[in-house]
């Protein structure tokens, strides 16, 4: 396993952990600079972060100061109660995948979605296995063209208790599933972004990390699962601060060949997102030696 | 499938539904007679409520009234940091069957327990193994007494957002592993307590129903999941203003042979809890004959 302890050079911060600062949101070209500040080589920032910079003058900063992407948030939510609804949805990841192509980011990530309407409160029909099916298709539909323009999709499974709303794909064995289904031959262009947060309590997370291997496992996510966790959206602990074996899984992780970016993710309305940025970005830095 | 349209004769009442009534705690003697009152013909109630109540009063109360039990919640709580607290939750377990067989209960309900302490707050360790070793053991050592009096052990398997502080058991499929190793001979004295809140999402749910069988299906919950969900324990939803395909999961169980009790259990602090009990328990006839 590599010693993470000595320096920051496999952190990456997604840019969900500080788009809000001391209570307020921030642009994405100032979370660019403080980064760039602290030595951080990757960041994952979000689709709508990037619409409100501009994707061109996103792509300039970056390389300007030689940050690159550990993914690119996020494509997905492909179920929709109708056909024009099934269509918008795969027109807009295929306007993920170039936006991540120009940022050059190494894979797309996937919220897959689930009961459609459900995160407004008004789902439009409860039968989660055509919310599946209508994932398994999008994914399909979206993958051709992956490989067309060489961007790896990366299906995030997401924690059970956000299977209604936002991910209808809630264990990494469901994901590794669909990605034997639809890209049996291993081919790097479908595989999984694995959020520790999402996955920690699964007893075959081991045995299905293993069964992911280098070729399915295309980004890493850390953060921690706080007692009591208040929210079951935006209450996440800074790594070192929750119950979550890290160092463990890192292990399993790491014994695939991965050697990529552990990438911080925190959405916590209520403590990290009240403070200031640099706070939470010295702190990420801190944890992520002495805890991931 | 069973119709439930035209009575209540196979709805049961968890007591936590009403433990609360216009916000304030009500004495189970209370609740048993609105049961009673109601044609309403099992219950299950909770530890706390029945050493409130007196077991031997609660037996009369339900005896007076021809009320029987779907369950007896719960035992559990197996991890603890020490030799000390392992026994000590053994010792309670042993009661816990006892007070069930008092009661003439179907099964005892086991909320395994998880990171002892984390419900605190303070996890006294984090390795999620180590708790779901002591689980296996408790359950184990406690199934040897159950045997011996005859009160069949129900494990419930929590939502994975209870892995933390609440159970470590997480899906029906671990469960059943569980009981595969602990009752290879399905001999009806170990089996799940099936709660549709908490595996509703499961892509495996109907294999592993289907795997439970008959001998291993002693219990069956109902609520709903709502969207949004404002808390991780006490924002369950009454059938049909959530989510779940309740006849769907129901048709499943009952092809296994199952013909027992559709217990309802909500936990709702700032919605059913705050109504008066005639309400909540009319409402559960209701949606049991026309949701459920």
């Amino acid at each position: 396993m590599r010693d993470f302890s000595q320096n920051h050079d496999w952190l990456s911060i997604n840019t969900a952990t500080v788009r809000k600062q001391s209570g307020a949101e921030v642009p994405l070209s100032r979370i660019i600079d403080q980064c760039a500040e602290r030595g951080i080589r990757a960041i994952s920032p979000w689709r709508d972060q990037v619409a409100a910079a501009g994707l061109d003058q996103v792509a300039k900063q970056l390389k300007a100061h030689g940050i690159g992407l550990s993914g690119y948030c996020r494509g997905g939510f492909f179920p929709a109660p109708d056909a024009a609804g099934l269509k918008a949805a795969l027109d807009d990841n295929r306007r993920a995948i170039d936006e991540a192509k120009t940022l050059n980011a190494p894979c797309l990530v996937l919220v897959v979605g689930a009961l459609p309407g459900a995160l407004d409160g008004r789902a439009a029909y409860k039968d989660i296995a055509r919310a599946r099916g209508e994932v398994r298709d999008g994914i399909a539909a979206s993958l051709e063209y992956a490989r067309q323009v060489g961007m790896p999709l990366a299906i995030e499974p997401l924690h059970p208790m956000q299977a209604a709303d936002r991910a209808c794909i809630n264990t990494l064995e469901h994901a590794l599933d669909l990605c034997d289904e639809l890209d049996a031959g291993r081919s790097g262009m479908l595989g999984v972004a694995l959020d520790i947060y999402h996955v920690w309590w699964d007893p075959k997370l081991q045995q299905q990390i293993a069964r992911a291997g280098r070729e399915r496992l295309l980004a890493y996510h850390v953060c921690d699962w706080l007692t009591p966790t208040r929210d079951l959206l935006s209450d996440r602990g800074m790594m070192g601060d929750g119950v979550v074996e890290l160092k463990k899984i890192r292990g399993w992780v790491e014994d695939t060949g991965f050697a990529g970016f552990s990438e911080v993710e925190i959405f916590s309305a209520l403590d990290w997102w009240q403070r200031p940025g640099a706070e939470t970005l010295d702190m990420c830095i801190e944890r992520h030696r002495s805890a991931v």
